[in-house]
């Protein structure tokens, strides 16, 4: 094999009350990357389309993920990574992961896949920290893995795929406003009270659990979060209204994805996460700035190559 | 029926990083409860051996949790109450939760089952008011439905039972101290950072995943708590030596059974749950406090009806 295609999908991270440490992948909305052999060594970028993000190896996080990978794993020769972006960075599904995702998976690929999935995390981590200034694995992990993931904390990051109920969909909407991470972050208290640190881990625990028992009502209780919405919501205009409005269409719950400006909402079945859909445009519609929607089941495979 | 004999087992409350929401039914461990009908109505507690406790029924746990039965089912009848109790009070593993949920469920058994275990809790709870001031679930929860139960903070608890590993078992030591819950209260800071929530939240999400998967390895990696034990272990002497004593000795993990001054240790299968229990004893011998200790599988059914 000389080059793949491989398409490397959108992702919400902070999903509720796991903020920091649960996510999933979604499906159908993500950048496609080339890769191919090349006998020069090293990584070169040779083309981006869709977004303006710089050609520099050592600038761009797929550039990075790539080098960290052969850092790993020595070759005599190198690869040329042409990266078409079906996601907008900044607009918080995971821009950044989906490149550094895809470029460390096709790698992996053309070298017979010396790493697993699993393993690739640590490399796609490399570009989240040129990307967010830490080299967090929220959006890298299902990206990589696909599905729910749940990162616990600790010196290296310990990965658990959660199954994914079958008939769960998200609606995502994205305000095309821009919402600077530094910003999003600055708006987080650093103490929180004992109180609502014990409400935010019943309800992640009851999430996780309701992920397990395949529980719709029990997910839809327990996807609250006392501690970051509550100080991230002001960030994103409408976002109660729209809240509302999903809820009223029929969804489990909202959130912020990632750290926004994009909502993520789940919803038990396509129907009903096309009607919230509807819903939120006819919420934000009148509010006068551009957005997206999509609809996307639970992608539980995650990154894949793309068969010609 | 006129009467009934009921084993309410012993439980395990703030189950590591589950402070507040994540607890466990022990076995062998309980009070015996006889309940039997009696022609004048309301509710009589007429004998308790083997602790000195009231006999009052306002002022007895197990006659408050039976009185908000049944004012819920109100009868032309009453209720006479014998309790043997099995579970030294104040020792830290539910010794009035196992009271008052041994009454409302030999009580309900007696009435032909009007409540669901679930339904129970609730009344049960009354007995945790009278006890500690709070009207908490943890302990009473898996006392009733056994196995592993979580409780979701809300106005009524939202209570979800979760699997209970095979091969998993308990080893206690009740150090003879009496630690008094409002000390073990104040220890605790109103605050937490942000950073020991996530961390907190992450564990205990994948302490519940373990749970699910039987996954022994990720349990044992999860069961940290970084926010109550560092606060509270200072109130019970020698406790850092013994769970390191537990640990070494093949234990999954250990923590502060409820506020104390009782130690849980978890680990895969009786042989080491024993050895951990002999690594306690000698670790624990030199200090000169008396101390008890057992080992018990996990109770799956909960409070259960003795059959003559």
């Amino acid at each position: 094999m000389e080059s793949v295609k491989v398409f490397a999908p959108a992702t919400v991270a902070n999903v509720s009350c796991g903020f920091d440490v649960l996510g999933f992948c979604l499906d159908k909305v993500g950048d496609e990357i080339i890769v191919r052999k090349s006998t020069q060594p090293g990584v070169r970028i040779t083309k981006i389309e869709g977004q303006k993000l710089p050609l520099a190896t050592k600038e761009n996080v797929a550039g990075v993920a790539a080098e960290a990978l052969l850092e790993k794993h020595p070759c005599d020769f190198g690869f040329e990574i042409e990266i078409y972006k079906g996601i907008k960075a900044g607009s918080g599904i995971g821009s950044s992961a989906a490149s550094s995702a895809g470029a460390v998976f096709g790698i992996n690929a053309l070298l017979g896949e010396p790493f697993t999935r699993n393993q690739l995390i640590e490399f796609a981590m490399k570009g989240e920290e040129l990307a967010s200034g830490t080299a967090h694995a929220d959006n890298v992990s299902p990206a990589l893995l696909g599905g729910f993931t749940l990162v616990r904390c600790g010196q290296k990051p310990d990965v658990i795929s959660l199954p994914s109920p079958q008939e769960l969909y998200a609606t995502i909407i994205h305000p095309k406003i821009e919402l600077r991470t530094a910003d999003a972050r600055s708006v987080l208290k650093r103490t929180i009270s004992l109180e609502k640190g014990i409400q935010q881990w019943g309800n992640l625990a009851a999430l996780v659990s309701a992920l397990f028992m395949d529980d719709y009502d029990l997910m839809s209780r327990s996807l609250v979060d006392v501690v970051i919405e509550p100080e991230r919501s002001a960030l994103i205009p409408h976002f109660k209204e729209m809240k509302e409005a999903a809820i009223a269409a029929g969804a489990l719950g909202s959130g912020i994805s990632g750290s926004g400006p994009s909502i993520f909402n789940l919803s038990k079945g396509q129907a009903t996460a096309e009607k919230v859909r509807q819903a939120l445009i006819d919420s934000f519609s009148p509010v006068g700035i551009e957005f997206d929607t999509f609809v996307s089941p639970i992608n539980k495979k995650g990154v894949q190559l793309i068969t010609p």
